[in-house]
């Protein structure tokens, strides 16, 4: 039985396309389950429940040697504990390749699109395996999550392409309200406690050049993807109380949250220490105050934000 | 434009998927130039000279930055030598995933199949791009060659179907002939120096866990596939010799050289010094005799050498 997941943390995308994957493989002969490696966020279950499917189990623990397929990662920091004593078989990705290896030839596919069910319905469309509606509702929400309905740099023409093709499949006659009622259902928090919304969307990024450990350092990133910003904001000192926590419990070299407003495409990043703040000012030009850096329209962590702090904290030669 | 080149010491296949790899590119609209790097080896030109077509212009230097794609491997031994200063785009491939990491998301192609030319001819068939003589003849020797038709265990269902697919398409009325013929080429070694006949076929694999360096081996692992073993046999002394310089010149922990009978589908491996014949004798259960080591069936350098090499310099835990 093959293990499906995607990273920890999950995000829509995370979740549907663990779900759709597994189910593609099942129907294509490869006993497969999915799995999820942490709480869905608060956008997710509005989705299953349109979908009308169950979340997936939470995985807990796999054997040593288990085969496994990830989905929407591939970097061992956003990935099962254990991943380097598990056999890799299959990933289906559209993030920058990490320090995944293999022992064995796996099957990889990864394409730089905005979303893995982009990749996932051109696997059914290859294999000349049906969309059913079900999965058709998850691989459309995992690409409106994703592409914040097409609002982020990570677009590509094929996750448009994709959209269109799967609206009338899914039964979703209009798709912006369908997205925007994601949105609101992602941006009513409630008394969420501040530890939890920072983790909600949150990855670990390796920075610096493996072969030169005094240049490695590890930071963490969050971000809260919103249509009210303002309710975030205001709960600016206990987000930073969490963040100082996060720091220390993971070891990191800094932290940052970034509050992602959808509708005005702007992203406003809470700066816990001097550390965070020097980063901010030298790597992007910001000019933090308030323990508050205004990165303008750079909304996407993935295009936007990882590269360049990449680019920072690469050893100069 | 981008520069499209499979592994150092090129074989069949390394060449002619950077060929039609390139040529697929351009038809969809990506400037792209298919290079090598390294001389050809004895079959590869009767592939050329059957298929019409030219030997990729050998690649001398690339600029840092510049945008590749890597054909038929992924390690950084095997590719060019300054590999971590290029921006590698696309990769198309059936070995395991080595030490490769993207500062982007790539497009990564990787499936479990017996050659890179079997995946080129699906990326053909799902993009609805016809295949035309060409192609489809480097494709079928590149399959053939790498499969020594469907002969090693790397054989997949899938590389029987393309074949099956090519050879009307290639108008390779009959394949074992043909694959005869491309094997016979192989074989005809004429007066080579014992040090091209090492190299022609040679990978190195880094062996042990990166975060233990004590524990890291680097060997170099050549193979010679031939339908004339017994020459080759005969010429044991001076492979030996070349065999000893390679070790030191490559700074290597050990060099093992096997040589293969297609025909037969057996595998007789020149053993250099005490270090390999301890590692022969404890990871396959040989047991060298005059430099020479009878390793059974096992002519997949890639399925049954390395596996087990990378099991047995594994660190135990």
């Amino acid at each position: 039985m093959l293990a499906v997941f995607g990273h920890t943390n999950p995000d829509t995308d995370a979740i549907t396309s663990a779900l759709v994957y597994a189910r593609l493989l099942s129907r294509q002969g490869v006993e497969a389950r999915a799995y999820r490696l942490g709480e869905l966020n608060f956008e997710t279950p509005f989705v299953l429940r349109e979908a009308g499917v169950e979340a997936p189990e939470l995985l807990t623990e796999l054997a040593a040697g288990s085969q496994v397929a990830l989905i929407d990662h591939n970097e061992s920091a956003q990935s099962v504990p254990n991943l380097s004593e598990l056999t890799v078989t299959r990933v289906v990705d559209h993030h920058k390749l990490g320090d995944l290896t293999t022992s064995q030839p796996p099957s990889l596919r990864f394409e730089p699109v905005g979303c893995t069910a982009t990749i996932l319905l051109k696997l059914h469309r290859e294999a000349g395996v049906p969309v059913e509606r079900t999965d058709a509702r998850l691989m459309l929400s995992a690409i409106l999550s994703d592409t914040l309905h097409f609002r982020s740099p990570t677009t590509t023409p094929d996750d448009r392409e994709a959209v269109a093709f799967l609206a009338p499949i899914a039964e979703v006659a209009d798709v912006e309200a369908y997205a925007l009622a994601m949105f609101a259902a992602k941006s009513d928090l409630g008394d969420t406690p501040a530890d939890t919304l920072l983790r909600m969307d949150y990855k670990v990024f390796p920075f610096g050049d493996p072969a030169q450990p005094q240049t490695l350092q590890q930071w963490g990133i969050g971000v809260i993807e919103t249509t009210n910003p303002g309710y975030v904001l205001g709960r600016k000192a206990e987000l930073l109380a969490a963040m100082d926590r996060v720091r220390a419990e993971d070891g990191l070299n800094g932290v940052l949250l970034s509050v992602v407003d959808i509708l005005n495409e702007t992203n406003k990043t809470l700066v816990l220490s001097a550390t965070e703040e020097k980063v901010l000012r030298e790597a992007f030009g910001a000019e933090p105050q308030d323990s508050l850096a205004d990165l303008g329209g750079r909304i996407s962590r993935k295009k936007q934000l990882v590269p360049t702090l990449e680019a920072y904290f690469a050893p100069r030669t």
